[in-house]
């Protein structure tokens, strides 16, 4: 049980007020402080983004003492300016500066990616937070918006973007910021975090950003560059552009990791950057935390403040276990990609979360790294596809069903065969947030021409669906994987996958639950055992294909028991259950039957609080018969 | 009823085989010869683009001509380089050339827009017809992914993609341009057809795109630029670019409505250019004709060829009537912002489609035109929401619900009110071809968190849904608006519109016929009237939600009869149809259903051609429902 240490507000508001030095002195200690709570908030969360958000923190510091004010006028106060991180993952590091200043209950610190805490990506029913962000690439046409709004309703005040680097390579920030410039939107200040690396690597070997200055400067906006880390040059540029009656954006050159010596450091031996996302071992936690109070100690010395700090027991992080679906689907990948020459995989920056990365070291020249540009990379793929290749298209489900949407449909007129695949989908992990809970891709995917979406549950499915996508299916797919490691609590039959046929689990007479994904399925296994014990007898039913039904075996399912139980890690619209009711509609079957399904916005908290806020939990499902039966 | 001219191909091969004259003088002739019977293909379909065809020509003439060598080696041998045009609606231009070179068959040269035919925007179903486009902003990445897919296969060639002006306003071409430069695709030629005028007006009065040259070069890009009509200097500018290793980009200086004396010229008096679509009248088509032939004559004078035509009788086109969905939207947008000061309306390019002209006229302090830039448009709604604004956002069915998918996605997670628009919903018209047929625009929206999707019938219901939506729904909605003039052959009862709620348009007892749009009840309201010829009792039923429902009131609907048909202008996956079905099976109700919905990818053709062809015509309708019967 590993004791985590915080920095208490006081020691915060001690550094600001204390008169001594220059504003940018105090800034930097005070950010220093602040990474040492940020450090702490994703060890107690046991997961978060630490790289980015101590590469962006100088800044932020900087921005919210300064520019936003964040002291003035008490918590409750307006605050000076707009502030807000349009790459989001960063919201630890600006949780760390809005609790140290009491803006948020400071309590709330310890409450990262917890359900009624602080989401992992920002959300405006945080207080202070002023747009949901973490869907990259949205930030400065947001902040256009706030502008236009801003004028209509003349008030107004300045707005500060932070993006990422890796974040430009989004189509729409190039959308955005032409007419930012023809409207003269000066009150408009955009930061690069130019750290360099994006989630796997670096930004060069991903997509090249080419002459940054230069590419904003051609848009029409005014431009400065400058050490991120160096406040005082921050403050001249950010001042020069403000003076500036166009939009201004300041190229930040800043250090991803900043302020843990192993964290700056890119590993001379590796292909990836591992302080992206997750959080560190008990010792490696151990080494940063000493590093930074080190510093910080010696920042506040000059300040002739004291680095008071308070410790939190936290239990250890269990280890995961059970299969991996995207293990699964990288090595099925790779298997195909043998013997079959056409099979192209692309990746939009998620090479190590879509198990790509044996298929980018085996492949080299059958791997395309699109960056994040989905659109780009979607359309790429039409392009291989008209000439004769076989894409195989990966992103996280959200991304993939978004961003891309128009390119996936114009793909679906030509005729061709595509794979798409989605991982990370569903409502868990709950940690970073609803950007990233995909929960409507099946109705995007759904409903394009000649295309199945199938979901697997368990990872001996995987390769023989990937064969049947391919050699049996004439159009495209979508594969819906969920990214948790799951114990399903029960054997997987060895069933040879086919088109429109589920894989009936155990036979029951008394209700038939139905559902797609280890997620789902886990759970269903568990509540019929519940079931059992109440003399209820439940068949469970995994129905990987979400548009695609042999009538004849659906008959079969619904005719085993009077009550039909689907559920499904998805709205209730456009997905798995959707379809079966409706399909069950069509054949005039006289049964009852409930749906459950994700209603409202995901919530952001740790994997059981979702599934049991949400109603997908065993109790819920095992509630939701008993109360079909009752009301028969 | 008007003769067309036509040029027939013998005159085209005369032209480019005389010898006589430079391959760019040849080919300068060609294109206006081309011209000539891009016109009368635009006559004749009773739609089409002129304007951006006729700009684009003499390029496009030339690189057929020079660089696919079209003529080289019969009308089956491959063409020696790869020529697509990204924006697409020229595309009467393209088939200009490659009917008058035989490439296609040349009767084809009478069908644009008709089933069976040569679609409104290219589909890779026609011959030749390299990728499908029209939705804008892929061609870049297409042909990324083509030339990776060459280089994979050991083969090459270049590859020349033409992209429209305005279309640089999408994001996704500045996705797509960074990774060409960085992979270094030297067979990649883009040429930017910058005629100054998108759909409606000027490009600098709609979003200004800057310095052109500079945006590219600082994306790595070899660049020049020329005047486009100039083939001596375009074959200069084209030789540098090809000898250079970066791929590399021709900004065309051109004209739009090249050829035409008074298509080349912006009304000095008025808002928009007349020509960028649609047919002209019979006087202005003889005029055009008139200057064309003229001209052309001269230069085949040169040339040593005589120009030989035909003539094409064609019926006089119909004057549409009925009422139009998108002038109540206007109307009623208008009456709103005069008493809602909060009422803000964003454009994409497409004011004059989206019944706006009034509103930017009347509030243009509260207009937004957005340009061609759907994501960024969506999120500046956001910006707007955020701040208490109430925007509307409007832009054609199929962009709308595709292009901004995951910003109208993030938007609905932060507790707002956004009104999304689409226009040019469904199936019909059907000339303009997949790409503006938006059959899946329900299923994208109705999925969102919060977000009600309608869809009303008559231009009377457009006025209170907007009222409706704006103060007794907490959340956004999506409104879906066919475009076509529809007389619906019946009166619209004066019902107050309620959520969830559609209305009873006349009582049955053998079946319900329910669906949404005037598309739709049009056919079901003849349907019904044929069945009673039949004895069969037909109830018809609008129902505008497609994702809320009142249960009580859905209940009488299905327990009037026992069958249920919903005919829908949309995909069976995720319209209102599946909802329906789906809460219908939540009912326990015993009686039997029908779906009849659009199948396979949207037909180009003549109205009343697609919807028999897709199973939506009164015809249909009937059959169906004798089904049903039979089958009970």
């Amino acid at each position: 049980m590993p004791t985590l240490t915080f920095v208490p507000p006081e020691v915060f508001e001690s550094v600001w007020t204390s008169g001594k030095g220059s504003p940018e002195t105090r800034a930097a200690a005070f950010a220093d402080l602040a990474r040492v709570n940020t450090l702490s908030m994703v060890m107690q969360a046991g997961s978060g983004h630490l790289g980015s958000s101590f590469s962006a923190l100088d800044i932020v510091s900087w921005l919210y003492l300064t520019r936003l004010d964040v002291y003035g006028g008490g918590s409750a106060a307006p605050l000076a300016a707009t502030f807000f991180s349009s790459k989001g993952h960063d919201a630890p590091g600006v949780y760390s500066v809005l609790t140290a200043s009491r803006r948020l209950d400071p309590a709330l610190v310890h409450s990262l990616r917890r359900l009624g805490g602080l989401p992992g990506h920002p959300d405006v029913h945080t207080a202070w937070v002023e747009a949901n962000t973490g869907s990259l690439g949205m930030g400065i046409s947001k902040a256009k918006g706030m502008i236009a709004a801003d004028r209509l309703q003349g008030r107004g005040q300045p707005i500060y973007v932070m993006t990422g680097d890796g974040e430009l390579q989004e189509g729409q920030n190039w959308e955005a910021l032409q007419g930012a410039a023809n409207r003269g939107l000066g009150e408009l200040t955009v930061i690069v975090d130019h750290n360099k690396i994006q989630s796997d690597t670096w930004v060069r070997r991903v997509s090249d950003l080419g002459d940054l200055e230069a590419k904003f400067a051609a848009f029409g906006w005014a431009v400065a560059r400058c050490d991120g880390h160096d406040l005082t040059a921050v403050a001249a540029a950010i001042e020069g552009l403000e003076a500036d009656p166009r939009p201004g954006v300041l190229v930040a050159d800043t250090v991803k990791g900043r302020g843990v010596s192993f964290m700056e450091e890119f590993p001379a031996d590796g292909d990836f950057y591992p302080f992206h996302s997750g959080a560190p071992d008990v010792d490696t936690y151990g080494r940063a935390l000493a590093e930074l109070t080190t510093r910080a100690s010696a920042l506040l010395a000059d300040l002739d403040v004291e680095l008071d700090t308070y410790g939190i027991e936290t239990p250890d992080r269990a280890p995961a276990t059970g299969g991996k679906l995207v293990d699964a689907w990288g090595a099925a990948l790779v298997a195909r990609a043998q013997r079959d020459e056409k099979v192209v995989a692309l990746d939009g920056d998620l090479l190590l979360d879509t198990g790509l990365t044996e298929f980018s070291r085996r492949f080299p020249e059958r791997f395309i790294e699109c960056g994040i540009a989905e659109q780009d990379m979607v359309s790429q793929a039409g392009g291989l596809a008209l000439r004769g290749m076989r894409p195989v298209v990966h992103s996280f489900a959200s991304f993939l069903s978004g961003r891309p949407h128009e390119q996936v449909l114009t793909n679906s007129t030509e005729g061709t065969k595509i794979i798409y695949v989605g991982s990370l989908a569903g409502i868990v992990p709950g940690g970073p947030g609803h950007s990233h809970q995909a929960v409507t891709d099946v109705a995007s995917f759904a409903a394009v021409h000649d295309l199945l979406v199938v979901e697997p549950t368990h990872p001996d499915e995987v390769a023989p669906m990937l064969d049947l996508l391919l050699d049996e299916h004439a159009g495209s797919a979508y594969v819906r994987l969920t990214s948790p490691p799951v114990d399903l609590g029960f054997a997987w039959p060895a069933d040879t996958p086919r088109i429109g046929v589920g894989t009936v689990l155990r036979a029951g007479t008394d209700v038939s639950l139905v559902g797609a994904g280890p997620i789902v399925l886990r759970e269903l296994w568990a509540a019929a055992a519940d079931l059992d014990g109440r003399g209820i007898s439940a068949g469970v039913v995994a129905m990987p294909w979400a548009n695609s039904l042999d009538e004849q075996w659906w008959q079969g399912v619904i005719d085993a028991a009077p009550h039909l139980v689907i559920v499904e890690n998805h709205v209730p619209a456009g997905g798995v259950g959707s379809h079966l009711l409706m399909r069950t509609a069509l054949t005039g079957w006289h049964g009852r039957s409930t749906h459950l399904a994700v209603r409202g916005v995901p919530a952001s908290g740790g994997n059981d609080e979702v599934l049991q806020r949400h109603g997908l939990d065993v109790r819920s499902i095992v509630e939701a018969v008993a109360r079909g039966r009752s009301s028969r």
